[in-house]
């Protein structure tokens, strides 16, 4: 089998760097960083601020992420088929349901928001698209990891922080949540990663019924509950989402 | 000088090539347009996918872009200063004005949009951040390439298309254009880009007196545009909001 090639490595720990942290870094604290001779760190850098994956700061000669990320992250979004297909149902649940939608999918250890739909009020909120959620404590994690077996192990081996007094880190204890969601076909955060949020998340499978992402609500625990309890209504709705978003990819009716 | 590293560069073109025209294609049709070895595109896909820059469809075994880019270019928009600064900015001139706001900066021959407020109103929207503008023929690119000596050169040097009848492409006028853009301090497009749609921006400074961006409205020629002219209240709530964010990105006052 082929070696992967080292500078294309070199470079994504780069920018996977970049991403973190610090965010605008100097030649030496990057090289360091990764280990690399600074010569060798330059020679890269170069290349990625040409191709503009990298931007350097003329004042403080420092580097960060560049637009051309922007615009390849973009088009990743054109081209994605579920998030295609899940836009009108999205919307729809949005508007039945008065809370933020997200869609997400699993990425690396957690879950990217690939589609966000904002609350129907006149509030201020920030769009979360392209941004990373946990897989353990939030309901769209919680699907993906109890449905997808990838999901499943990469959320088993990750360090499952607590956020909050009720987040579900101990590895028993998370495998039964795991089994009640599969059992119930949805699953639930009440005030486990954000306080005063919970969110409700149900799985999308494609016509291999192979699940491919998750879909659920978000909002203040006062409008999402009822006695302490997730309002019906708003399980059937987001279920009926993902049902509808399944059957478009061409998942069977039963 | 030290060289470019090749691999990187041919990763970049990958990329470019899956962003744009057929977006999903095989390791053939790959390697002849970029002109490579069979062998040598292999092994910078299956990088590049394991990095999760690119995928692969299980079925066709075609490849797309990957989730990686989105987070990335999310991150991005994270510590991009001149957006930062012109959240609030931008939220007032949609509310005042009523139409979309879109905030632009140069990337490569075109106007990258890295902020977009829907316009107040309950109708359907799709979110245009990380969409790419032309320079000759939009009022964001029109005021870089009046103000930013890269963007002139890129908008000289690309193909200038003609979108509507009305679409300046001639190189004189397009000058001339520009000279009454400078002389004003904004710029104008009725219908050079999209029939029945017009639009207005003007430039943003920073602290060092450089241009680094346009920030403007869009909407219908009907709205924006009285007995065939821009009106004049639109053009003031613009400027007011490009001279506010420029003031908070430490530009002289004078």
């Amino acid at each position: 089998m082929a070696r992967n090639i080292q500078s294309l490595e070199r470079a994504a720990a780069m920018l996977r760097l970049l991403a973190g942290g610090e965010r605008r870094l100097g030649l030496s604290d990057i090289a360091s960083s990764l280990g690399l001779a600074k010569g060798t760190a330059h020679g890269i850098l170069r290349t990625l601020q040409q191709e503009g994956f990298v931007e350097q700061d003329d004042a403080s000669g420092r580097y960060q992420l560049g637009a051309e990320l922007l615009r390849l992250g973009t088009t990743y979004l054109d081209v994605h088929e579920l998030r295609a297909r899940a836009l009108v149902w999205t919307d729809d649940l949005a508007r039945s349901s008065g809370e933020s939608v997200y869609l997400g999918v699993l990425h690396q250890q957690g879950v990217l928001i690939v589609h966000h739909v904002f609350r129907p009020d006149d509030s201020r909120q920030v769009l979360e698209i392209g941004a990373m959620q946990p897989l353990h404590s939030t309901a769209l994690g919680k699907v993906l990891s109890a449905y997808d077996p990838v999901a499943h192990s990469e959320a088993l081996e990750a360090d499952r922080k607590a956020f909050t007094d009720r987040t579900v880190c101990e590895p028993d204890a998370f495998e039964h949540i795991l089994d009640v969601t599969r059992a119930r076909g949805y699953a639930a955060d009440v005030e486990e990663t954000w306080e005063g949020v919970a969110s409700l998340a149900a799985p999308i499978h494609d016509r291999r019924r192979m699940p491919v992402g998750s879909v659920g609500i978000t909002g203040a625990v006062e409008r999402l509950c009822r006695d302490g309890e997730l309002r019906p209504e708003l399980i059937a709705a987001v279920r009926d989402c993902a049902r509808a978003v399944s059957r478009d990819l061409g998942a069977g009716r039963f």
